[in-house]
């Protein structure tokens, strides 16, 4: 067996970047070689700087690991990134310049035209855009926002099959997508916030890049009216959407054929056996109060997407209920299927593109 | 002062039966003289059949009634009924045949031609169908179902002032619509139910002929497109809804004239000075995270609902957050408000309509 | 009707000083004049500067005063303290030195031999000690922590009528006791933490001094051995407690003689009346599964505690459930009450203490 | 490899029940051939009439298994009850009449002279008691309280290493306990409820016997003097308590000696290395904060306790806080580790008592 790919996680003691070292551990291309996080961290062990909350106990591979100050060089090709969109700009940029391969959960380059917005399943193809960057070996790669990931993925088997118009969207977003200390309970017991900052934002403008089309000139986006409404509830992890879709003009699908076409999608993630990769992206599940965030987000290991209560909507045509789970698929989980695809494409310096059917 | 109004709540034991004891404790016009349950209850004290679960101390002036069992005749010209849809129809029938008003909280005649569907401030008017019922001095007028009261109330000026094609609502409803036992623990901690039996097809049925016309043949509906997916979330009280409105062809109003037509919004309820009207049905919230159900619900007595974060909709035009206390407004305060209505419509059998007024 | 005496507050902004504000609206005697809280807040409106989270609607009294930043002068005879630990002790002193009474919730001075740590039911008389502060007109009263309040208001009736020996206690305290941001949601929803820093020593510690007797020497303490474990729960308001007791050697009441101790306790509180005084200290509940956190805590405006399950325990001799509101009387409330009785008398420089009667 | 030991399960559909499932599925010994519920259930397919809560998928080797009716004859050697205790007692006897061992979760026989009361690492060697029971080959065996279970597990190295005269335990118990519907969301949201109906007398009852001897006489109860105080915290799993004991007369051993005779602890059940037996039967955490239920409960696959904040107590000796989960190794884990331990003791019919070690 190789040599694992050494890997490094900047933001490493916050909640997703404690889910990437949860995730990583054991992982059979990855090892985790260098945590990075802020000032007050830095020097620390991670097993101290860290407050681990996760309910997998700490990996003992990472615990003794010395937590280096953001912005110090980080000696590994790829470099997962859970730094805040106020920090993480220059830092990546910097990264990238030295040649390291960033997957960033940050906000901070996603709509850049020339940085790939990736959901391997969805849009795996936009890595091309990484020779656009100029950073020579280096290169920068988003993942999209926890909420905008499992409408996305929802969505393009439907945009494929029928054609897409537009999508209403409201979500039901659970605490961790907002990391420690985050919401104060406070606030949040026996209450619903309706308000994230941005969030609605986000949904509104990714999800065009990331169904776009990537051209000799860019990517260019799909043509969607898009509308999200984003309340934050007391859930743990899970974020919970009801989304009503305008399908194509002339598109009159069966429930079926729509069913059909959720369950049945695969993306380039399943066809490369990615280890990340979820079997069924998309569960089209029959209960009647199906999807619930507790009882559904683990499906896959936390990296599908479940669908339910598919039926026609008065308005828009058809409306179902979407859930994904914001800290695995919609954070980290995602930013490390992106990186091992980065790896299977050759995008990766010094790693053959051949490694993972070799092991 | 006159001697106040005899009323009776049937189905008092439960969760809306013990919210209409609560509210009409010190109501200046009515005067609880009998409550009636189930066999289970029938025969015991009140305060030995309703395992109290209310805030506010069961108040003494019912402690002691002696519960009847449903079905049993009530002495009270008035009578509201907190019944379960399931036991509610022929027992309020028989109501109405022995010359009571009932005002129902329950689903079983809400969609009768003949029965209004009345929230005061909306469409007070329909209760001159109580004439075409034939019932004598008897009549049956019903109380929406608990999420539409709010959604319609915030409606009806949307509707006068700018057209009203469709409107498009998800909703995170609380707990408390449940009743007790209703939803399990072990169901909603950490959780969000996206389904609720019914609910979704109430909605959608009866905005339409609350907002619709009285003419010479019964309630014209008014001619709406509506969507609604219902969602039950860990909340004890109040019912948020996130709203998306399409108003009437060629109508282009500005904000600030929506949110003026909601804000000065009043009806026949505040025109009378009913007791339990709010004195601003509609309260417009400016800050970026309000209504929330915590903070906003018990506003103007949980009589008024809430309207916030008012913008506009890339899909329907306009969005915006809706929140009604769901067993005040939405159950039995809505219900005590009709009451109202009819004893100052002369619609109660043996009461003055001028008693109010003379008080 | 006389001019009302003019207060400030200390720590305005936060949890415990919005329910000074909130409780200090219409008080028959006093009138806040002054906010002040940290430099971030100083030079704001209160409105904007506190984001208020009360259900109450924030006093349009209050609303527009300017926010000073705490160490300012304030023009009040009578200021309280919300401020937290780490700034209360020089600032508070500073305030004394300049003849102000201040009645502090923080922990800084409550220890120290010459401040009086008072709940007026239990220790009023302990007011003595301000005689030998040697501030001249000003003093320093401090309130107990919010856990120890409402142990010590139950224990005193006890202790009176059949001595005590030892207690136990094993708290479950509500979230609102941390303030904002305090508890994240991340950490308390679907969960218990069984810590909370210095909460069991300062009930270990402030037990003995405020149950002990005032004599020439100062306070001598109550003789008690004291446990205590202390719980964060997901509870918002509302501190309760599983307590065992063991009385005096000797000691033999029945179950009945106990009950009576507690619920026939009254204190000078309630013998001068005092506005906010609840009218039964100690509220002895016989519902089996009481008292409960949201059903009992708002008892006598959330002034009383309550008292449930009062049963023999095998190893103490005794063991109840105790309840009470822990930002009512286990703060804001608690120490109002205690600037009440310092007007009363005669503590409060330039207010007559025949004040209140006159009124 | 052999063929799997036939099992069947009663009460198969409750939450219990639903555990049974779950943890017997890939069970290396057991393979589940029967599940009876009650006649509302039977007839039905499994998954029909399971309403499916765990979140593991409902293992398909049980979905299609037809529910019997609680009564009807198992075909198999052992059988694990998760009945109610209201009708567990006469269905359990007919079963050990009819030559089965019945490992029950219910409190009918629990404290009957000849029916052990097992934690096997605590006292494995009660099992001897079946010879007495005089059901030829069938028996029953007992699981205590979910409460008890991991008190007595905790407490049992220190009885044997220094003695033990009593323990105080206050519980903060999770909803998942009783069951569905269970604990109301509407009374347990924002609340804890501080009573649960029976289960302080069966700590204080159980705990006796099975720290107990069995000499020729039978169990002689374990001399200690309990208290216990019971709350319903709104947790979905994981019973917390605070604990505090008084130790033998005349021991006094430091800290770190009771911390390692609890963390050194093992029993019979990793002697005999029984598939579902923890390797620590005992974490001793030093966490500040530690044990929390969310973070700890599923240590070991939930079959451990773990105990933390150990630390003098001023009142009995010593204090800590432990947690153990309650549907696993509190109920259904706890019953398979005891079905386990009779299979390799020889008391399952048929079964040779040297399979496991054979396998």
């Amino acid at each position: 067996m190789r040599e694992r790919i050494p890997v490094g996680v900047l933001g490493a003691t916050g909640t997703v970047g404690q889910r990437f070292v949860s995730l990583l551990e054991d992982h059979p291309w990855f090892r985790v070689v260098a945590v990075a996080a802020s000032s007050r961290s830095a020097g620390k062990p991670y097993w101290e700087a860290s407050r681990w909350l996760q309910s997998r106990p700490l990996p003992s591979s990472v615990a003794d690991l010395v937590v280096k100050e953001v912005g110090e060089p980080i000696e590994a090709p790829l470099v997962f990134s859970a730094l805040s969109a106020d920090v993480a700009g220059p830092v990546e940029e910097e990264m990238a310049r030295d040649g390291r391969l960033v997957i960033s959960n940050a906000g901070s380059h996603r709509m850049a035209p020339d940085v790939p917005l990736v959901i391997p399943e969805v849009n795996g193809d936009h890595l091309a855009l990484l020779e656009r960057q100029g950073w020579g070996k280096g290169g920068i790669v988003t993942n999209p926002n926890c909420s905008t990931i499992g409408i996305a993925l929802a969505l393009k088997p439907l945009l494929d099959a029928f054609g897409l118009r537009s999508f209403h969207a409201v979500t039901l977003q659970a605490v961790s997508g907002a990391g420690i200390p985050g919401v104060s309970s406070l606030e949040i017991l026996d209450n619903v916030i309706p308000f994230i900052g941005g969030e609605e934002e986000k949904i509104e403008r990714e999800a065009g890049k990331i169904l776009g089309r990537l051209g000799s000139g860019g990517i260019q986006r799909a043509e969607l009216r898009v509308s999200a409404q984003c309340n934050r509830v007391p859930v743990l992890d899970g974020h919970l959407a009801s989304v009503s879709v305008e399908l194509g003009e002339g598109s009159a699908p069966e429930r079926d054929e729509i069913a059909r076409a959720l369950s049945e999608f695969r993306g380039v993630a399943q066809g490369l056996g990615l280890p990340s990769a979820p079997r069924h992206p998309i569960h089209v599940l029959t209960g009647e109060a199906d999807p619930q965030p507790r009882r559904h987000r683990d499906l896959d290991g936390g990296m599908a997407v479940s669908v339910g209560r598919l039926r026609r909507c008065p308005i828009l045509g058809w409306r179902f209920v979407l859930l994904s789970h914001n800290t695995v698929r919609g954070a980290a989980g995602g930013a490390i299927l992106c990186g091992e695809l980065a790896v299977a494409r050759g995008h990766v310096a010094g790693v053959d593109a051949s490694w993972p059917s070799a092991s």
